[in-house]
């Protein structure tokens, strides 16, 4: 359903339509490749040797049995890598630290989870490799080890790095810790602002947790040579991003490696980081061959990130009439192994979407004995929303208000100020609560055993650097081509904006992903990022053809390029005084390109700002079974500002997603660790992703508030989706069994204790 | 050697060295990917069905036991091609005729020569294609064929085209010929000038067609998808065209297919145009399988292009003094099965090389049943050299005039006039003789039975269009891209013009081959004309970049731009009042991309005119074997004009290449056909291209006079030095024996037939 809020009187003709999908006959038939699809002649299997200890340190490894099997052609340990400048917690947010990256990459003085890679072999065949990496010995001295974050952060627990100091404290601590830094985010007046509140709710919230669950596993082929030329095909969400990282921890120049997009088959943020590529390049460049890894799906869950897990504890007070006045908020999150958990984000979007006069964020960032937290999908702000949005609940209840009223009565618009300073640009939470308001559904009875849950949720939606060529053939068909790793649809949404720009079909335009060599650079594929920036390097390649057409009609009409304008995908003469002539289709344009000047070609490059948020709010009705406390979703109800949608089909889809990932993580998704600090279920069949006999059919709303800064009104719109559906089933569990269930995943088991607990 | 004859005072850093070619490693070591090098899961192989006939009707072709065949997926014939509009001559020179071009993938109403492709196969091995094409039923009318072209342009020839009227005789033929056409450059008055002359000869020759022999044969991988867009894997000299000529071919959309470069073992201008692409295209989509075609030696000799065999005669009147008069040359060339000889080439370099008042050349293009010639080095122009230079050695003695200082006498430089209109616009040619008076070598006496030769030659050189991108990478490496195939070292000549005029190390330049969706247009890499019009592309994109650099140089300094210049490699205030900044090399600047406006990029393409024209002069040394009449040649000295060797070595491999090749052409190559018009030497074993053993080493001596019109003075360098061989060594041999051979190739029985006439 699309509901046009405002300012879409403008008529587009490509733009808000669904055509085919140019990925989908592809990935349908199985023409698409994928990181594992790619095989080249004399090529090697490399399997990797992951530690079976979540926190040993590893006095030796003995390789020489391994080098001795027949077939191996060689063993790759961390001493194969460049080590990297000393940093243990590294600058601010966005920038990378290479000396925990080589060290998750292989292991050098400790192995800090289970699944750590420690050793990787090349052979001629996988099973070969396989046999090989048995018999690699090791000498680990096993530690205590630490799995929590609430008991990572006690003073006497297991440290993973020895002499690490918090940052973010003043003065310093003096004593080393599992805690990697501290922050803050902090407006107004705190006490005051609990004083004068009518009710006051504090609670503790924990959450496990999750892995992305993307389908294919990570994998590639990499092909070193030996003039230092290497090439790389690699699933990923960003293969310049593979390419910087792959370089810098193989003390490889840049230009020395270039990086092919294979299709990918799910990344959801945890493929914009690298596991298996730099491992490869260093074993072909040991062995001279191409090889070629694989992960299984017990890698991927013991050794790929998962988001953090947090514990939480939030505090809101309001008026009666449903002002917030206060809020306070302490989030501790698991960054796995390594620092870098998605905490700041999680401090951030905590109570963003809520006009607040006192408010404050906390944030830790703990290592623990699990994999390394990676990115998933809007990183960290469904986490921290998951407890303030059922504390709204709470408060809602308690001065009796529609939660979705309280909600409307505190959001922010353009101009509300938020926690971490910058005004908010733009408007759209409102209108996606007025969406479900206004929903014939929101206000029907439910029942027995069941409930109806809203929440709301947060992103910021990224922008910065992208990049697209645009090449128009001999006969009219355009060739677009940006180095934006398609996760979602943006070769369709890609060929949308430009088929508009230009004026032609969306049938002539051919929307690729080149490699490295072939186009500029473009960030990562993530923080919902693409459809806004690269949308805007393609919009501004679209300009510059048409000033070069406008420029090929005005040679081919003999008159001033001044004289010529474009319209509707034709070059028309500005006014009568210009000459007769009959509009110059982009088609006849190219026909006649050798003799105005030749290809007709330009490549746009940007660093884009002027990004809007994106809001999502939810409702879902639930129904608990009261003898088991398995939770069944009846229905879901998404509505999300999308600013414009370039492609509808492709932004319901989005929301179906997320909604989806979201309703995993809020009643099944979870790590099962052993005494040992082992996992017990990596793997689909024990971790437990929604499938679709689990779900209803999801109701996205696409409210349209356009973005000023983008010429179309893009928002991203792949993430503020997953933020609500915790809070929103944890909300509907309650109002459905009277039972406020504050620990995710509100599996069976823990509603039906819940229940139990009378 | 490299001999700089002027304007050469510039120094340059890059340009003008020989660094490792980047094409260099990957070949030596078999990195390199050439068509045939290219697989895909599910690929079927296909072969081609050849006509055993030279001239037949095809009644009628049964297809059903081969397709009955288990393991053939699809069998191919004209019927699934469409047709194209019907067109026998076409228009003039190079553009294409596609009525023609499908009848020679495929055949239609007839074979017309022996090897001509009838129907091809797809079948999971290729052991079961090449079964299943023996199964098809072809229901052949053999009809009377010709070979020869004086044969076949008698009036009860048998006809290939049964209704062919000869283009460009007034009035018109009525009566059908195998004469495509007849064209004539013409200037002054012919009688007059032969009236004027102190001495005139005139003789007849003939050459026998030569194949290019590239290495590699013709190889493609094709992959159709069921949404109509397909990849192929193609070795040709450019895959622009292959896009054009196969989309056309097939009737698709330009922008349904990518073509992805193959290494390119060898084209020499044979691999300008399709042979196995658009049957693989077909296959592939027919069968939804990708469909792999690799020729065999025998199919490239059968049935791809060499270049014309030719029938000339040359008539020149010289002054004692050494001063031309008049010229007159009769050219027939065959085209094989279909027009398109390159006579037209033939008759316009024939007498390039010098001032004469009064000239006329003629030109047949004529077809017979032997494969379609294609492009060959320099087409057509060696083959006119070979009657032209012949005849002027044979006046230099009638005169008692050192040959050289008669072509010195007469040679053109920059302002003289050409047959066919325009004024040359460049010098060179004296200079190549000059050299070679100044040769030590040229004076020094000779033994008996030896003889020294020397010639001349002529080529355009070629421009067009052409697109080059720029992409700087974060570590100030650099990504530069073109759509030209490296045949020749372009991949180096790019860098190091790339190099040179961003005033950085030739080292960080990485000079890629960009498939057709990542690159704009680039015409074929052919006609020497890539280092010139791409190395304007790239050098206008370099500009384009530098513009950046200084504009982000300008805003890391808060200065206007206008302050800011770009010197060898750094960014620098243009003078003190800009303020004290240390200069920003391009690595400085590329750190700090994002904050100054995003990735740094161009791409810019070109459609060049302004290359200025080859000239190659050549002495050699022979020494004849008064008893089996074979030729050894002691030396060999090439002097070319390069414009400016960008890369020398390539440079003087291009002069060796070329002079091996005409060696080759005068002394061995030829097609031996039997009675029934089949080919009975296809076969390197008995087509016999000159190996090392039978070749002295190379002298090729640099010429430089900078071209005017490209920044660094480029002139094509590739083809020029083909044109003298046959003349030198023909001349070589008369002088050695007092015999002159008029007929290629002169192979040790026609040189001891003339030595035993007496």
């Amino acid at each position: 359903m699309l509901t046009n809020t405002k300012n879409t009187e403008q008529a587009f003709k490509s733009v808000g339509t669904s055509p085919i999908r140019p990925d989908g006959v592809p990935k349908v038939t199985g023409i698409a490749q994928y990181g594992a699809d790619y095989s080249l002649p004399g090529m090697l299997w490399a399997k990797i040797l992951r530690s079976p200890h979540a926190h040993a340190r590893i006095r030796s490894i003995n390789t020489s049995k391994a080098e001795a099997l027949p077939g191996v052609k060689a063993v790759l340990t961390a001493a194969d890598l460049p080590n990297q400048p000393f940093d243990y917690v590294g600058p601010e947010r966005v920038a990378v630290n290479y000396w925990h990256m080589t060290r998750n990459i292989l292991a050098r003085e400790k192995a800090l989870y289970e699944g750590h890679a420690i050793a990787a072999v090349a052979a001629t065949t996988a099973a070969i490799a396989a046999e090989a990496i048995s018999l690699i010995e090791v000498d680990y001295e096993i530690l205590p080890h630490v799995i929590d974050v609430d008991e990572a952060m006690k003073p006497d627990a297991p440290l993973l790095f020895e002499d690490m100091i918090t940052r973010g404290i003043e003065p310093a601590p003096t004593k080393p810790s599992n805690i990697t830094k501290r922050l803050e985010f902090k407006v107004g007046d705190l006490d005051a602002g609990f004083a004068s509140a009518d009710e006051v709710v504090e609670m503790s919230f924990k959450t496990a947790p999750v892995h992305q669950g993307y389908i294919e596993p990570h994998s590639c082929l990499a092909r070193f040579g030996a003039d230092g030329q290497c090439e790389l095909w690699s699933s990923s969400q960003g293969h310049f991003v593979v390419r910087a990282y792959t370089a810098k921890l193989l003390g490889m120049e840049i230009g020395n490696l270039v990086v092919h997009p294979a299709e990918i088959g799910g990344g959801f943020g945890g493929k914009t980081v690298v596991y298996v590529e730099p491992i490869a390049v260093a074993l072909s460049r040991k062995t001279g061959h191409p090889v070629k890894i694989m992960m299984s799906r017990e890698d991927v869950f013991k050794a790929t990130g998962p988001t953090s897990g947090a514990s939480m504890t939030v505090k809101i007070g309001v008026k009666k009439d449903g002002t917030i006045v206060a809020a306070d908020g302490l989030f501790k999150f698991q960054a796995g192994a390594f620092p870098g958990s998605p905490v700041m984000n999680a401090t951030m979007c905590a109570f963003a979407p809520y006009v607040i006069p006192n408010v404050r964020s906390v944030g830790f960032d703990v290592v623990c004995n699990r994999p390394k937290s990676a990115a998933y999908r809007a990183p960290g702000s469904p986490i921290s929303a998951f407890a303030v949005e059922s504390v709204l609940d709470v408060l809602a209840q308690k001065i009796g208000m529609d939660p979705l009223k309280l909600r409307l009565k505190n959001a922010v618009k353009a101009g509300s100020p938020t926690a971490w300073g910058p005004k908010h640009s733009h408007d759209g939470y409102a209108e996606t609560i007025q969406a479900l308001l206004n929903h014939p559904e929101y206000n029907k009875p439910l029942g027995k055993n069941q409930g109806r849950g809203v929440a709301s949720g947060f992103w910021f939606n990224g922008g910065g650097e992208s990049t697209a060529s645009i090449h128009i053939n001999e006969d009219g068909t355009v060739v677009l081509a940006t180095g934006s790793m398609d996760v979602g649809g943006s070769r369709a949404s890609m060929a949308l904006m430009a088929a508009e720009t230009l004026g032609v079909p969306y049938e002539s335009v051919r929307s690729t992903v080149a490699d490295t060599a072939s186009i500029g650079y473009n960030h990562v594929t993530g923080g919902s990022r693409v459809t806004y920036a690269t949308g805007l390097a393609v919009v501004e390649a679209c300009n510059k053809i048409i000033e070069q057409l406008r420029l090929r009609a005005s040679i081919m009409w003999d008159v001033d390029v001044k004289g010529v304008v474009w319209e509707d995908g034709f070059a028309k003469p500005a006014d009568k005084s210009v000459g007769d002539f009959e509009p110059l289709s982009l088609k006849a344009i190219a026909a006649k390109r050798a003799v105005t000047g030749g290809p007709i070609v330009t490549e746009a490059a940007v660093n884009a700002g002027g990004q809007a948020p994106g809001f999502s709010t939810q409702f879902c009705d639930v129904e608990v079974d009261p003898e088991t406390g398995a939770v069944k979703i009846l229905r879901f109800v998404a509505a999300q500002d999308v600013g414009r949608a370039i492609h509808p089909k492709y932004c319901e889809g989005q929301i179906h997603g997320g909604v989806v990932q979201g309703i995993g993580w809020a009643l099944n998704e979870e790590y099962i660790y052993d005494k040992q600090g082992r996992l017990a279920n990596a793997g689909f069949l024990d971790y437990r992703i929604p499938v679709a006999s689990d779900l209803p059919m999801i109701e996205a709303i696409l409210v349209e508030v356009p973005n000023p800064n983008h010429p179309y009104g893009v928002k991203g719109v792949g993430e503020a989706n997953i933020v609500p559906p915790m809070a929103a089933v944890a909300n509907a569990i309650q109002r459905a069994t009277g039972k406020r269930l504050t620990e995710l995943p509100m599996s069976p088991p823990k509603v039906l204790a819940a229940i139990d607990a009378g």
